[in-house]
């Protein structure tokens, strides 16, 4: 079905399954960190997922095509991007499994019941409240800065919607830690597995990927570097191979 | 001065400064980890430290040797370590800067005022208890396992020791991760950077560096990974230029 696409939007093709996405080029488009994320994660046929914050939805999307989760849903707070995630589900004739709900990340609990998820994504707003930024309407200082949820907020939501010893995927920067790690050990998602990201082999890493599970014993794995660029600036062949870029 | 070497003892020249120290083949060896740590650290000449478990007194007398540190302080609670750490001191002629303290880490409080340490450091015991030992009274599983004090204790024992400002360096391992943080932040020591040791660049990290600061504000600078060893096996250029392997 061809989407009708309003104005600044285009469609852009995922490399995977045919599976296609809207984006507004003066929006929030996705990036890397959401594609990494999926490729961290991993869920199986018989899941449901839920994605926290899901922007143009590429996560649920993504995730549907990579492991076919029977229910995928993506909730967002902004009108403009629900309605287009919305769009691009139908465009790829996915209703089935994917489902976008305009909603409140602080409202899950009324929005959901507890407990009965599987497996829960997030790619939230990196930045501390509205440092620096000077609309903090916009829908990009939403996706980018917490302006309407914090980590806590996010975090909490997880831990409410998933079953005991269901997995927590989150994509963050690495600055901040500390505070995810004391953040998901307060609410009982002990983290179990991490990836630092590098852009480059001698750079400081520019992306965090962690994985924590709901009553998990403690005891985390770091796994190798993930490696974006070799020195010429060309992707490393990892990044080819696992992410399609 | 030459010591006086028991039965089992050896000298080891540290290629810094003319400095060596006595180890004994059958106890606790200093490893890569206290050399890393020393490298990762920083100091000045007016700086006093103290180390917090110092075995060998390795760390001691090479923060004194790269950074000249007015007082290095060793506190170690294993007798035949305490003396034999002790002698290496005698034997470098460094007693004027370099002291052993035979004490316990847990005891901090009766043996050293609090807030007057610029720098501590620690290469503490990395394993949980006495999970997997024979002997838990033996000197290299009081080295290696939580037998006599823990991580809480360890951090405590820093917080207590710092001035506001002054800087926790430790070495430890990443599987602990998730625990080290919510354990600095606990004892108000933020942490503010970290660096993750890889034997290989394919391989996971075997070793986490940690540089924490008392009342720091949070945010944590993640540097680029330090890679032990290339493809062939030999030690990689960083480690060469900047810890002598």
């Amino acid at each position: 079905m061809e989407p009708i696409l309003k104005p600044g939007e285009r469609i852009d093709d995922l490399q995977r399954n045919s599976l296609r996405i809207i984006q507004n080029k003066d929006g929030f488009c996705f990036g890397m960190d959401a594609v990494l994320l999926t490729g961290f994660a991993s869920a199986k046929p018989t899941d449901r997922l839920i994605d926290l914050g899901t922007g143009t939805g590429i996560i649920p999307i993504l995730m549907f095509g990579k492991y076919g989760c029977r229910e995928c849903v993506g909730v967002e707070i902004q009108e403009n991007c629900a309605d287009m995630a919305n769009r691009s589900v139908m465009m790829n004739e996915i209703e089935d499994h994917v489902r976008i709900h305009k909603g409140d990340i602080k409202a899950v609990k009324e929005d959901f019941k507890a407990g009965e998820y599987d497996c829960v994504t997030s790619n939230p707003p990196y930045m501390i409240s509205e440092h620096g930024i000077q609309n903090p309407n916009s829908p990009k200082a939403i996706s980018r800065h917490e302006v309407l949820v914090d980590l806590d907020g996010v975090v909490q939501a997880a831990a409410y919607l998933l079953k005991d010893g269901g997995a927590f995927y989150m994509v963050h920067r690495p600055f901040r830690l500390p505070e995810i790690m004391s953040t998901l050990q307060k609410y009982r998602l002990e983290p179990k597995r991490m990836r630092l990201v590098y852009p480059h082999v001698d750079d400081e890493p520019n992306m965090v990927l962690i994985e924590a599970r709901k009553y998990g014993k403690p005891r985390l794995t770091v796994m190798p570097p993930l490696i974006l660029m070799n020195e010429d600036g060309t992707y490393t062949q990892e990044i080819k191979e696992t992410y399609g870029f």
